[in-house]
Order: C-alpha cells, then sequence, then structure tokens
C-alpha cells in the first residue's frame, strides 16, 4: 500500500485532470469530489474513478472545458445545463442560488441537466446541510436493473440520497442505490471469480442467477421488492423526464458501449426548517436529536458513521491505496490522450 | 356479504358520523376518503375504519368539529393546523393554496399539523396529480418498528407516497409504508391464531419472533434493511420535527394507551412539470410514457392497477362488505357516545 496526506492526494488527482485537458475549474471541483470520497474510505468514488474519468474523456464522452449555463427557471427552481461536462462544477454553479432560493421561499429544487455524473450523492448533499437546510437528491443512471416482477433491465442502480443538519455535529445523511448491491460489487465478484448471492440478479433469460457475468449480461434486482422497484421508477421520472433529461434506458442509449460514466441529469430538492417553524425551530430541531439518541442508544447506528470515523483517520493519517492503482495513476500523469 | 352501491356506502358513512356529532364538512371529508378506500379495495381504509373513528372519539382523541386554521408560512410554504381534528379537512382547505404556490414557484409544500390521520395517503396523492402535478407525501403513526439492527421501537409504520400525472390514464402511484408489513396484518394473523412469517419482527427482547402477539409487544422491522429504516428516519424527521410536529415516539405517548388513530402531522411537496419543463413539457411527459411502456411489456405491473381495477368494478357494480361488519355499522347508526 502507499500511504498519501490528503494534500498529496488532491495533488496527484487535480495533476492528472490538468495534464489531460480538463480546465482548471473542473479538475479542482472533480478532485474535491475524488477526494472527499478517499478520505472517506468510499473506495469506488476515490482516486478510483480517475481511471473510469480517463476512459471517458477518451471515449469522447465528457467535455473537458464545458462551462455551466445558469437558468433561474421559477421563483424555486434553478436548473444548471452542465453542457457534457461533468456534474460537479454545474452543482457548484446551481448551490448558492438554491440555497437563496430556499431560504427565500423555504423549498427549492436544483435541476442538473446534460452533466456526466460520477459523484457519490452525499458529497453534494452534505454542502447543502452545511447551510442548514435539509436536502434530497435523485439521479437515474443506466439501465442495468429490472423492474420487480420482470426481468429486463429499466432502470439504473438510482440512488436516492438524504441530508439532516445537526448543529456541532456531522449531519444524518444517507444515500443508497434502490439496486439490490452496486453494479460494482458484482463486477468485484467477477474479477475474483466469485458466486454472487442469490437474489441480486437474473441471467438474460430472465432465471435468478448466481453468476456474476450472467448477471451483468441479464439484469440486477431493486433492494426491497416492489418497494423499492417504486422507488426506482420514482427517481427516473422526477430526475429524468421531470426535468428534460435522459432515462436509465436512454442513458444506455446514449453510451453506445463505451462503458463511460452516466450522461443525465439529477434532482436535488432543499428544504429550510427555519422557514418551516420560524422562531420555535432550535426547539424542534431538539427534538430530531431525541429521534437520533432512540436509535443509537439501543445500539443501532445511524446512516454514515464508518464514513466521518474514516475521514477523521484520513484527515490525521492520510490515506492508503494499493500499489497497483498508485502506479495506474502514475501512468495517467505521464500519459496523455 | 352485503352489496352497497357507492353511493349507499358514502350515505352510510356520513350518517354515521353526523349521528356521533362530527361537523357537517368533517362527515363530508371523512366520507370522501372512506367511500376512496373502500371503492378501491383497499378495505382496511374503507368503512371498516368508522369503528376505529368512533372509538377514537370516545377516547376523547379527536375533535369532531375543529376549524382548520391555514398560515401562509412562505412563498413556497402552506402549513395547515387541523387543531385537532381529522386530517381529511385540512388537507382540503390546504390543496388549492398548495397547487398554486407549485403553479407559481414551481415547487412548494404543504404541512398538516395537529392533525389525527387514518387517511393512505395516495387519496391525497391523487388529488394533486389531478392537478397535473407530481407529489410526494411523508406521515409518522405511532412507534412500533425498530431500526436496523435494534429492536425497539421507534419508528411508526411511517409511509411514503408518490404520484406522477399521466394524460388520459390514471396517475403512476404508489404508496407504502417503510414497515415491513403493515400493523394490521401482524393484528388480523393472531385473530387468526396465525404464526407469522420470519423477518416481520422481533420480540420485547430482540429476539426474532413469527408470534404475532410477541411482535406487536416487541417491535415491527422496517422493509429492505437498513435502506428502509434510513427511509423511516426521513419520514419522522420530515414530517416531525421539520414541520413542528410529533415524532412516532410521541405520538404514541399522546395517544396514552387508548389505542386511538395516530394524531401527529404530515408533509406533502408538489412539482410542476410544466414549470420544470416550460414548452417542452409534452415532449417529456410522453418519454415517461415509455418508461411505463418499458415496464409493463415485460410483464412487471405499474404500481396501484389493482386498485384501479377495484375502483372500475364498484364504480359498476358497488362494493360488498361482510355481514359482521354491516351489522357493526348499522350498531353505530343508532348508538351515540
Amino acid at each position: 500500500m502507499t500511504r498519501l496526506s490528503v494534500k498529496e492526494l488532491e495533488d496527484l488527482s487535480r495533476d492528472i485532470l490538468l495534464r489531460h485537458g480538463f480546465s482548471v475549474d473542473h479538475a479542482q471541483a472533480v478532485t474535491d469530489t475524488i477526494v472527499a470520497g478517499q478520505r472517506d474510505e468510499c473506495h469506488s468514488h476515490g482516486l478510483y474513478r480517475l481511471l473510469g474519468i480517463i476512459e471517458t474523456l477518451k471515449a469522447g464522452k465528457v467535455i473537458p472545458d464545458a462551462k455551466p449555463g445558469i437558468v433561474d427557471q421559477a421563483p424555486s427552481i434553478v436548473k444548471v445545463d452542465a453542457r457534457g461536462g461533468f456534474s460537479q462544477l454545474a452543482f457548484d454553479a446551481g448551490l448558492p442560488i438554491l440555497v437563496q432560493k430556499t431560504r427565500d421561499n423555504g423549498i427549492a429544487a436544483l435541476a442538473i441537466n446534460h452533466c456526466v455524473h460520477f459523484s457519490a450523492l452525499w458529497v453534494e448533499i452534505e454542502q447543502i446541510t452545511d447551510a442548514g437546510l435539509v436536502a434530497l437528491a435523485f439521479t437515474p443512471s443506466q439501465a442495468g436493473v429490472a423492474p420487480e416482477g420482470g426481468h429486463k433491465p429499466v432502470f439504473g442502480t438510482n440512488p436516492i440520497a438524504f441530508g439532516w443538519p445537526r448543529a456541532g455535529k456531522d449531519p444524518f445523511v444517507f444515500d443508497f442505490a434502490t439496486s439490490v448491491i452496486a453494479r460494482g460489487d458484482i463486477e468485484l465478484h467477477r474479477r475474483a471469480g466469485k458466486e454472487i448471492p442469490p437474489g441480486w440478479g437474473v441471467d438474460i433469460n430472465g432465471q435468478p442467477s448466481t453468476d456474476p457475468g450472467a448477471v451483468l449480461e441479464g439484469a440486477m434486482r431493486t433492494f426491497g421488492g416492489h418497494k423499492g422497484s417504486a422507488l426506482a421508477a420514482m427517481v427516473e421520472l422526477v430526475a429524468g423526464p421531470l426535468i428534460g433529461d435522459l432515462t436509465s434506458v436512454e442513458s444506455l442509449a446514449w453510451d453506445d458501449g463505451t462503458k463511460s460514466l452516466p450522461h443525465h441529469g439529477e434532482l436535488v430538492i432543499a428544504l429550510d426548517p427555519r422557514r418551516f417553524l420560524g422562531p420555535a425551530a432550535d426547539q424542534h430541531l431538539a427534538r430530531a436529536e431525541t429521534l437520533f439518541d432512540n436509535i443509537q442508544a439501543q445500539g443501532a447506528r445511524l446512516p454514515s458513521q464508518r464514513r466521518y470515523a474514516a475521514r477523521k483517520r484520513s484527515l490525521e493519517n492520510g490515506v492508503e491505496i494499493s500499489e497497483a492503482l498508485y502506479s495506474d495513476l502514475q501512468k495517467l500523469l505521464v500519459q496523455v490522450v
């Protein structure tokens, strides 16, 4: 393993992106997400993602210097057209407007369109809870998940994320796929030559299968049966047609077999507790803390606690990555498209 | 079985409520919900609910002539204080304001406070999709569900409902508990002397149990493991502290052992596709129809289809209720608190 400080991690990511022609602002915005993922030990969203980012660039499926365009769509809606660039810069452009509209009106929405997406949604959610707001986020991906009762891919992994601000504490944040498991976990099983547990997916004929390769060619299942399937459909609708962007089937077609990072849209909703509650806000937010106490006192965990613990460790001691990944990244520093 | 026309069903419900002192507007609003539930063959939300409604009234846990108070809280928030009455009248009072705010601003929220709740959320969701809007609704209930990894009740059955309008078709609507099953289903097993399937709940010592009585004294589980548990917590937060209303633990304490219908709040969010999309709305809503086609063409079902089929049957042929329930309801027509 190779140990890097958070500063070294940031420099490495930024240098690779700049070397491959990303504009300075894209390189920094993407790097901030990669640093957050690696620091929190969400390895699939950390430095590892740089490999996919450069592959996506080589495939011509991301514009490395796209300038996001902001549209003040309605009093409580801001839309940002990422114009084929990575989502981060578009999110950064829309965030202050989303926050202002939410404080002005109580609830507001940010729609990001035509972006290439790879960020975990919690990275964005935490920026909204940092502003004292409640947040929800939804994004489709590329079709690989069948609806309950079916066997053909219609949904992506379609994550749902939620955040609740806590004064002086890490926020309550969850961010999960509506598929039973992340696609990456099935790929890891395939590479390791291991079977996947029953219930994760079906083969191309719709038969339940524990062969990871067969399920990747067939379809994954949603979590929680028909309920998870309903939620996956909701994600398609509100972060697809509602905002004028692609469904997961359409995003897969757009990808055209290049296996690039997904091109699509994202919907973020923010709510301001102070506008809902007025002067009684602190009293009611304290009751939320009682709810958290009731969960934790019985030994159950709040979501994201593992991530916050990893963050603390990483900020103190740096991060560790495998020699193989470090070597691949060093190659990216010298090879250019 | 006794067969009633939808008109007879409506008259029976309204007469019982008026006989027991509900104001004319409450009697009608509650009856509209009961008719919808019975007509759609959601029996637990149909005429059967009148028994619980009258019990709740006898226990002093609902105010039969409460007048809802409307607060124009923020440009995109309307709050309605139900003042201890059933939620329906408060929802009816807030709905036109929610619709107007959503059309004006693109997204808006309705918070209902201090209501007694028994309606299935889809009854409300459909009134919003009828206005061409997308809708989300959340409500806690009374604590009976443990967080994943714990064994003590913190959450209620905490439903989440969603609706998407479809031109010329029944809307896409789902409405499900974040508990693994409805509390009523466990009660039905107890009455029938049947075991419940493994995974539904734990006894008072936190041990998994298939004894319905033990689980009712212990705790139910959430659907979908930690993901369902996270969603249940979200419902507590956004329809509890965020709107200044009770959590499920607080609602159970307020009930004080009377086993009344739950007293708490509800959050409804509406989004206007036409404000998100402008002149391109019809084109993008057509892509949502392609999504539905992709689901149905492989034999999977959209949620609520069974309900819509029942509605069609009921409107043509009336509804059937058991002789026992009909007899209980006839008694309510003559007995007064």
